[in-house]
């Protein structure tokens, strides 16, 4: 192979790498972007065959688990099931502060992101007003998830949501114990529970109380990745 | 043409893709840094000659709408006419989430983004008190906007902004109605009004009415970019 | 040099460009993650040797002035100088709108960012109950930051905050002062203070007073890269 053919080689690994990062930034907005307007079905598209979520201590296993989260309890709390945006329904999730790993193989990936929620229901909204949210209220957390490339499309692996806290709007974070709390049953018992509960020691009590969220791009083998590598 | 000119002219049509990307999230951060300040000219110059930008379901045409927009209504309104920042006036709009498709002949594209705005005034704050502005207030809103590569530089073509939200800082978004509602009539009639209104079909109501947002990534086309592909 | 290398050898510095945005957002991202948890050692080893911060018009000058800022200062203030997260306690940074320019000999490079704040602390929370700090509160800033390639890793060379309005959370930035004032005194007069205080002409009131930000990317030089280039 002469010296171009492998300079070119290179430089094709090191572009296909950002078109990785692209993709998989892409991805989670999407992602974001589906679950304001409570869409399961296209949610649930982007995550791999096997694929899961981890909300509230628990994982919701495959596309079954993925639509059991986002439709059957999310979607049907919120809209009563109908896809949205619905009239006097708030639920926007902004996302932001990407970080995305990809490994040397290009067939895996890492992401971590920060998100912050605005929800609840305005005084006109006749609809289904669950006991267990506040009308309205914030919430932020950080996601630490795995992507998989499958049949070379980019798809979500694992999605691991880690609520940071959450707050009555009128009362703000000083004053409010998060009103969702960890799973403690699952699937079927419960019907919109997860399929298995975390162990105990990724078991996480919410806020007040608080856990680290470790970062995947701090381990010894991403650091240097962290800030840049000189290239030429 | 060698097997590895091909191979070298294909990847100079992807790095120009990344950097197109980058060119128009860039676009798009700066245009909010210079609404921020209230600067109309630097915003109008983010336009293309032909651009425009919608705003409340009414449509503002060319570089003399895109002023209109920005410095006879809204500059006008918040700092009397000066470019900001002015003090005791706040009018940040965070931007974020960027999904950027660029067309295959790379002289177009498409760019979605989150934003959100909070605004008000001090009660220091001696000058401009516009009735219809409540004294703090929150408002949230997606872009689902055009760009075009003109004399070689990456241009807004057509702005479209859709408000989802407004909320008094006291009352927040349960207990709001839009203290903006769409553009009822035309310039030079209201001399701060767009050139031109909405068809009835993309007319769209303010909070709590909402309406869906169609995703320019979402269809079938673009779906296949949506989540990256294989690229070797 | 053959025609093919020349073009390979071009696309290899448009490859390093946007690697080095990307690495550069990622070291912004990360020390946002890193201050949300009160981590001023990691923090540190993000700066270059002889990097510096600004943070109320004073400047912390090298790791030891870094560590003064975030351990000393805010980790103590917050934490009792834990490296969090912390019960109860919230130090939320959301960063987002990153605008970069890398020098054309990509040494060097220049990044403004948009950043929010939620901070406070729960009810539940029993320790550090700093006097000068409100319960919960809000507050915006705009980075504009210097970078340099430090042994073929980017490090930030000046991380320049810019702080543009704080509020309590239960009156709103209408009716807030900042809680936090400009530096007046210097280490080690002040323990915490930095090493110097920024010159006149750069001497930053804080909310509701307001200055302009000048914007790197708007200058004469950078305009023509703002909205992308032609590249074939």
């Amino acid at each position: 192979m002469s010296d171009l053919e492998t300079r070119l080689a290179e430089l094709e690994h090191r572009v296909g790498e950002l078109e990785d990062i692209q993709a998989i930034r892409r991805l989670h907005w999407a992602y974001g972007y589906y679950i304001d307007f409570n869409r399961p079905d296209e949610v649930a598209d982007l995550f791999a065959e096997k694929g899961s979520v981890v909300f509230l201590s628990g994982e919701y296993v495959g596309k079954e688990g993925v639509k059991r989260l986002y439709g059957d309890w999310i979607q049907q709390r919120f809209t009563g099931g109908r896809p949205g945006p619905v009239h006097g329904l708030l639920l926007d999730h902004f996302q932001m502060q990407d970080i995305i790993t990809v490994a040397p193989d290009r067939q895996s990936a890492k992401g971590r992101f920060h998100g912050i929620l605005l929800g609840g229901w305005h005084d006109d909204f006749q609809e289904t007003k669950e006991e267990m949210m506040p009308q309205q209220f914030m919430e932020a957390g950080i996601y630490e998830n795995d992507y998989v490339r499958e049949d070379g499309v980019w798809k979500i692996q694992r999605l691991n949501y880690m609520m940071q806290w959450q707050a009555d709007y009128e009362s703000g974070w000083a004053h409010t114990t998060a009103h969702l709390q960890p799973a403690a049953k699952t699937y079927p018992e419960d019907p919109i529970g997860p399929d298995v509960l975390l162990p105990e020691s990724e078991h996480r009590e919410t806020w007040p109380y608080r856990q680290d969220v470790p970062m995947h791009f701090a381990h010894p083998k991403f650091g240097a990745i962290l800030a840049g590598r000189e290239k030429g």
